[in-house]
């Protein structure tokens, strides 16, 4: 028997499980990379700001121009079907739509039908136990991360090359993960994280180039109770590395410190204690009712 | 039964009906599109250039630190083995390596087994017969194209959604397609194809932020037995919009002329004569045992 807590994937209109799930190679949201996601995740039972996800998921897809024949609350009947079926506790949650096959030797994505699909597969951190306690070693990359005069990052999309090949700089140096640059200089996002940086009394995230990440709101929120300059401007990497916080943050994982750029210490070295009072904030934001929503497994 | 003439693929070691060819929903080719591909073409049954193809193929591979289970002398076998199952004599042969599956849990694409997989489909034209004759209608869209700095254009592969906006957009200008600049202005290439102007005796293709297409190697090659100055540099649209011939190459075509930019003629409006010239020696080049290898179906 396959073992569901593994992860469930709904595709072409059946529930299986995730090893399972496969798109046909011709799917343009392979062949092309024309697709968008979105991914929730739940945490102890429940899912957290799972309308922010179907809002953003719903204004991707209208921005490039696709439909699917499911309705937004048939859409989150499925996710919580999936995390049902494999009952999982802390599950991440995919949802997707590509563009679809096309009519034989046509190159119109117009002509396409689009395709739903869905997976919850248990929850992924970007960093393990010890990386979210000691802190994350962070490199910042001069690749730059595709600008938005090309791909408009507020469409959650799979054009990643540009992190994989910084990641793999990054790791090259002994880093943990990395952040990429816009054509300035200025720190963009990472792989699955927008980054933050407190000097003083100032807290900067990036404005631009960036996907305003769920989380990244949600700490936005959070630090408005603080009697904080909080800004959402240019971050240059000369800033960054005077910082005496960085934190970096994601779905996949919350809030996380950085204690090392580039081997050079962030601050005292030490995760900070802004970090650390917004993490746990954001935590407990997912027992919260106006935050969050029982499965009913 | 199923028409193999539709296409074959080549998937996790088994040659199967291209319309049942999946991948796995969680191959970070698709969940990150971190991926490369190339795709050569038979033409009346002869490969064209397949040694080019291999070598960029490879390249790409070794760029993204993948490897595939296969020598180059398997691939090229392979390649020949799925155009003599589908008897195609035209067809059109993408081979492609993706990252893989990603071990449960982890982000790091290093522990990732890469994948192969190939596929032979009939020849896809960008444009039809009519069009390919009376010339296309091109919009210079003023969405950038993802910038080599971003992504190495130079290595294949399948972050179009810049291209995808940009097409759609010359579908609502009425335009048969696009191509998409640089940040400065200048065009760099379309979705698959890449793009040349000829002003009097001079001869331009964008130098820098493209794919170097092998059809396009292959007309500056035969450009360089004409009496013009050609030359690989920036192709600004002011430019491009006072050529007197326009014309876009590409595998899926060879040479296709350019008679309307955004809806104002190229130069008189018909099909230049030097885009014929070099169509017919492009296409004439497919029976050259220099050029093209037969396949022994």
């Amino acid at each position: 028997m396959t073992d569901l807590s593994q992860g469930i994937a709904f595709i072409d209109d059946e529930y299986v499980p995730v090893a399972e799930a496969r798109i046909p190679v011709l799917d343009w949201g392979f062949l092309h990379s024309d697709a968008t996601y979105d991914v929730a995740h739940t945490w102890h039972g429940r899912f957290f700001r799972i309308e922010d996800y179907l809002d953003r998921f719903h204004t991707s897809m209208a921005k490039l121009r696709m439909s699917v024949p499911y309705s937004r609350e048939q859409i989150r009947a499925i996710m919580f079907e999936l995390v049902k079926r494999t009952g999982l506790r802390d599950a991440y949650v995919e949802i997707a739509c590509t563009r679809g096959l096309p009519a034989p030797g046509s190159r119109d994505p117009r002509n396409c039908q689009n395709r739903f699909l869905a997976f919850a597969i248990p929850f992924v951190w970007i960093a393990d136990d010890k990386l979210r306690q000691q802190g994350l070693n962070l490199l910042i990359s001069e690749q730059q991360r595709i600008p938005p005069e090309s791909v408009d990052p507020q469409i959650k999309n799979y054009h990643w090359l540009d992190m994989v090949m910084a990641l793999f700089e990054a790791y090259d140096h002994g880093a943990d993960t990395v952040v990429l640059v816009d054509a300035a200089g200025n720190l963009v996002e990472g792989p699955g994280f927008n980054v933050f940086a407190r000097s003083g009394n100032t807290v900067i995230t990036p404005a631009r180039g960036v996907l305003e990440g769920v989380t990244r709101e949600t700490i936005l929120e959070l630090l408005s109770r603080e009697k904080l300059d909080v800004r959402q401007d240019l971050l240059p990497a000369t800033l960054a590395r005077s910082a005496q916080e960085v934190f970096i943050t994601s779905t996949a994982g919350g809030v996380m410190p950085v204690t090392r750029i580039a081997d050079e210490t962030v601050g005292d070295g030490r995760p900070g204690v802004l970090t650390a009072k917004l993490n746990d904030a954001y935590w407990s934001l997912h027992a919260d009712p106006k935050y969050s929503v029982a499965i009913d497994y």
